[in-house]
């Protein structure tokens, strides 16, 4: 039930968010339902493919609906959305740290590896962002230097230890969630960022 | 039957403009190849991935022969394919009028769910594209204003909502594609676009 | 057990491209772990996909630890690296070689055909290195003049002819991946590369 809930979280902010970029480059509304869609869906799809289970969305219309409701969000409501303050970005993170629990629980389900479920949270939590920036055009996170893709490993890597732990899975995703968002917001807010590579060779 | 040619000439001519793009840049005989094969089959693999049914072009040499036999026709003939006017441009338009009733109809038949075949209609249409493009470094579809995507998902739209009023597969696949095609044609020759986002906030 | 032991080294010096790339970048500790993940397992992952088998990483963690210990020996001894001389292209000369033979053997094993086999070892030998450059926005292997690509389908080609020939399944695989890796080698060595294609009409 909790999973359910952050599973519709994850995809719906991450849905507004491909819809906020589709917006910011004054694309069309096709390419806001294309964008909020493959945001929203992207980071479960890879994991269920390489999960070998049935792709998420094929079984229940409720999450395209979900996408495309967002799209309309931010079609006919945009400048409300923007006035929110830092929406991409907050709603990026809210996304992030749902998305890395629903996916770790789900990995660790199915295949019993705590290596296997952390990766499968942490990519599947970042991936439909990279993908959003990739067929936008823009830098990915990847790229910067601020945390990002860190929350979502420690979020992924808390909920496996947690429940490795016995936790109860309610209780063990609420705080890895948490842990999440923290640590996300914390570079949002605070710029929170780690140490880059200093090399001491000429390339 | 028509599904079956509909899809053949969905790759080749997908594969078609994978050429072309390749000859513009001056890549090599395995660049076209590659290139030619990567956006004749993209849209469909994806398909099947996220149907979880078997990829076609394992089951079917007669894929992988089309695609290189289109890189050879536009490695050996491609001033004589470029004289044709604006071969890309709607090469490209056939594939996807092609494809988006061929994805509909798999989608359709393996989920039932209108609302994922329309999706997966639209989405492996232009996925070979998009994929080109993106490893040939170009501006992608989802980018542009000018009508595309929200062709393939009319002609997606279409096929599906004929067959769900009992309409003949043949039928139901003729119209649909043709619809697809007439909306891109429009764009090709005069301009269509959809009205792009105009916000009233700034970044 | 040499197709094990292909395998190994194939994710492993793949990733440690990817930790080159990322250490280029100066980028984070954890982005080291991804690029070096993301390359290292990422060809492997297209070919089980395409195959509908389990994807190999999720049967058995050694493959991430792999990734992982790359990544720390790029962080920790990136100059002692560098100094090997052109490390990223001959550990990405390798890496294709090794994963040349390593696709085109599970793809004909899986489906008996000769074409999908070597489509599937070249495409897996050649993506984990691609996703990386898209990722980390540079230039990417189908877009250079150099030999690469066409390496990796002559070891392909080579591996499935000796396989169909009867060969043992070692000497094959040893042969296949010697022959990619000179063909490459004299590209990064002597500047091999194929002639591109030279449009007679204006664009």
């Amino acid at each position: 039930m909790l999973l359910q809930f952050l599973d519709y979280i994850g995809v719906a902010v991450f849905a507004l968010t491909g819809a906020i970029v589709a917006s910011r480059k004054g694309l069309d509304g096709l390419a806001f339902l294309f964008f909020a869609t493959m945001t929203g869906i992207g980071g479960g799809t890879l994991r269920d493919l390489l999960l070998g289970v049935p792709v998420f969305w094929t079984l229940d219309d409720g999450y395209l609906m979900v996408c495309a409701g967002m799209s309309a969000l931010m079609w006919f409501a945009g400048p409300l959305v923007e006035r929110l303050g830092k929406p991409l970005r907050w709603a990026d993170a809210i996304g992030m740290a749902a998305y890395c629990v629903m996916g770790a629980a789900k990995a660790f389900a199915v295949t019993q590896s705590a290596m296997v479920a952390i990766l499968m949270g942490t990519m599947t939590a970042t991936f439909g962002g990279v993908l959003r920036d990739i067929v936008a055009g823009e830098k990915n996170s990847f790229l910067k230097p601020e945390i990002y893709v860190s929350a979502a490993l420690a979020g992924s890597a808390l909920y496996v230890g947690l429940r490795m732990a016995e936790m109860d899975s309610w209780v063990a995703a609420g705080l890895a969630a948490s842990f999440a968002l923290i640590l996300r917001g914390g570079a949002i807010v605070a710029d929170w960022s780690l140490p880059g590579y200093k090399s001491t060779v000429d390339k």
